[in-house]
């Protein structure tokens, strides 16, 4: 990280060709091309576009089947089938939870995305053993991506014995933040469910991010819960809810509740789900609310969907959200990119207007993709497999040539 | 087509592996594996899935830009601002209606797809112009795919003069179908409009394809002027609507809608868009409408999306659906193959049960296409890029290998 690196004939955003200067992991320099030759790293940019790097912010790396033979979905219908599909089936996996994380994060990264909040299911039956597979995963590549991890209880904490100890252990053990899911639907007790998911971050000292796939009036009134938590405890700018189904509804109270994420300072992520999960994009970005986008369950007892590339789901979150302009692709972009950082690393500003294109002001952190397209919204819809992979001012991967790894598909052929 | 095909270890829809023998176009016997050798092609499936062959049945094949580069959207939005855009800038292509039309038909054989029915705009501004490129293009691949064209009035049919006679002269030039779009919307009086695309239908003794955008009660009232025709000329089985997004309302009315159009045999073809234009893919299944998917535009001046490639849309229509089970995800593959084949051969039955797989019955047409999968869901979600196509009881291309071109992005790359 103290090395510079020297980026040319790169073009931020789409913009005309620049060179960009890196020292010490942030952008020091940004000029005309034709920079003198100087030591440190030097990147050809040969016109390609330069993003900020891709963030994966809703990601379930303990349950990932990426790359391996896929699976039939045969649980019963609905979130509670699901679960117990998974809880049926996961030990049977062919590689182990460490494995698996691996994996998908390399080909995560190898995809340009360097920014991660990946959730680590926390249950009675499976302990801390997704957990330690997460951890395990976030150490073997911590020189190639930054990964934060959520204690995640995707069976509830109220209905089997023993989750409040396990999720203090997950955060003794190395989790960064505390989780929670749909309080109402689950644990069937939303007040004494979030007042053991902020009594832990209060413990802890640390973040929360909740799932709430709860719809309606009833994630509404979720979120007002969730709201007088965070005024009574003073955790303004700590809490994310991920997927807030609710505020795709339509209904007459959403922009009120669009405000109040903002006055709490309430990030979001989602899936980019169609069907009823689209989140008022540009409605939030008016309001100032974080949002940022991940590729939540992938090839698992959860999701068919999914293949690791977090600018093909920057694709999925343009095209569920029916943009067509060059405008609102480039925001859908811009939150894939920089949306989903700033729900990590608040310091980072929000995309509160829509034609917000940051990330090469100096001082901005060196995390970058560069990849060979006419603009960014083409970039979108091309996707092309090769990029350059720029993580904390060094390249990472070029041309998915991470460590070895290829684009997902590997192991499905040999497990056929 | 006279020569017989061999097809072996090969398994359709995923199932078993068997032999398929094909004789004059169309399927001749299927059987265990390990049939003996015998003249004629032999393709070695190596358990590969088998599958029909993707139909592309809602295409405009005269504005796409596939392969080329980007263009911003850059006109105002909305349908008529896109018709205007579109009107503005057409001629300024770096290639003529017939390459492009060319190079995307080649793209579809190539990803799979066989059976295309393409519009071509007829209006005031380019008269015939579009349609000769699409049918000269339709002749450059006479022998790799078919091709049905509809003479398309994009700009109406009564706001700017002469248009019936040119929809007339289209028809006779070679367009097999009569075109319309938005009766009430772009003409604003959709008896005449009516009148005149069933007038020109009659007249000339062929089918209708009316471009329904028409929303909610406007579209449903629409639909019914539309069924007026069908009863008084006995049009049942000769009328496609596309898009039809008014089903996707979630209207009362919608049900009995879906049984009127069961009841006159309309087809229906989308193109699997998001955010209120998901059409009701079970209900029109138990109803037995025909329903079939297509790319629509492509890069155009319409969207920026679209890369040529069928089995993304058959992806693209199981995730607006929210589909995740097999069963789901398979019947959105079925819609992208055989459905779209029933629209436009009426004689292949209709996909009207959830679970029907056909294409490997004998006297079933030869059109398929093979991927390395583990099961059809995997190939929907994995979409792989190598495929052996068949069509006509012939091979036309092995893995993107069609006539030389290869996979969209060429003519971009060489124009950034």
């Amino acid at each position: 990280m103290g090395d510079s690196l020297l980026l040319t004939d790169v073009r931020p955003w789409g913009a005309d060709p620049v060179d960009v200067l890196v020292e010490n992991g942030l952008v020091a320099a940004v000029s005309s091309t034709g920079s003198p030759d100087r030591a440190g790293t030097h990147v050809e940019g040969a016109g390609r576009v330069i993003l900020p790097a891709l963030s994966d912010v809703h990601l379930h790396l303990d349950s990932t089947r990426l790359g391996l033979p896929f699976r039939a979905q045969t649980g019963e219908p609905g979130r509670w089938g699901r679960i117990m599909n998974d809880r049926e089936h996961w030990r049977s996996a062919e590689r182990s939870v460490a494995e698996r994380a691996v994996f998908t994060l390399a080909v995560a990264v190898a995809n340009g995305a360097t920014r991660i909040r990946s959730h680590a299911q926390v249950d009675a039956d499976s302990g801390l053993t997704k957990l330690e597979g997460v951890l395990a995963a976030r150490e073997r590549y911590a020189e190639v991506c930054d990964v934060e991890i959520v204690a995640f209880p995707q069976v509830g904490i109220l209905l089997e014995p023993g989750v409040v100890d396990l999720m203090d252990a997950a955060l003794r053990a190395g989790a960064d933040l505390v989780g929670g899911i749909d309080p109402c639907e689950i644990d069937r007790d939303p007040v004494r469910h979030l007042d053991a998911v902020f009594g832990l971050a209060e413990r802890h000292q640390v973040g929360i991010d909740i799932h709430l796939h709860e719809a309606g009036e009833l994630g509404l009134f979720t979120l007002e819960l969730i709201h007088e938590r965070i005024e009574a405890l003073d955790m303004r700018g700590l809490v994310t809810v991920s997927h807030a189904r609710a505020l795709a509804s339509g209904l007459p109270a959403v922009p009120a509740a669009i405000e109040r994420l903002a006055a709490n300072e309430v990030a979001l992520t989602h899936a980019a789900g169609a069907k009823g999960w689209e989140l008022p994009l540009l409605d939030l970005a008016a309001a100032g609310v974080r949002v940022g986008v991940g590729m939540d369950g992938q090839r698992d007892y959860w999701s068919p969907y999914g293949n690791g590339d977090m600018l093909d789901r920057a694709w999925q979150l343009a095209f569920v959200n029916g943009f067509g302009s060059d405008q609102h692709v480039e925001h859908a972009l811009a939150v894939a990119t920089w949306g989903g950082a700033s729900v990590i690393d608040r310091s980072l500003a929000p995309l509160d207007a829509l034609d917000l294109r940051p990330g090469f002001a100096v001082g901005d952190p060196a995390e970058f993709f560069l990849v060979d397209s006419v603009s960014p919204t083409a970039a979108v819809m091309d996707r092309p497999a090769e990029r350059t992979v720029i993580h904390r001012g060094a390249v990472v991967s070029v041309d998915t040539a991470l460590d070895g790894f290829e684009i997902p598909g590997r192991w499905g052929r040999e497990g056929n």
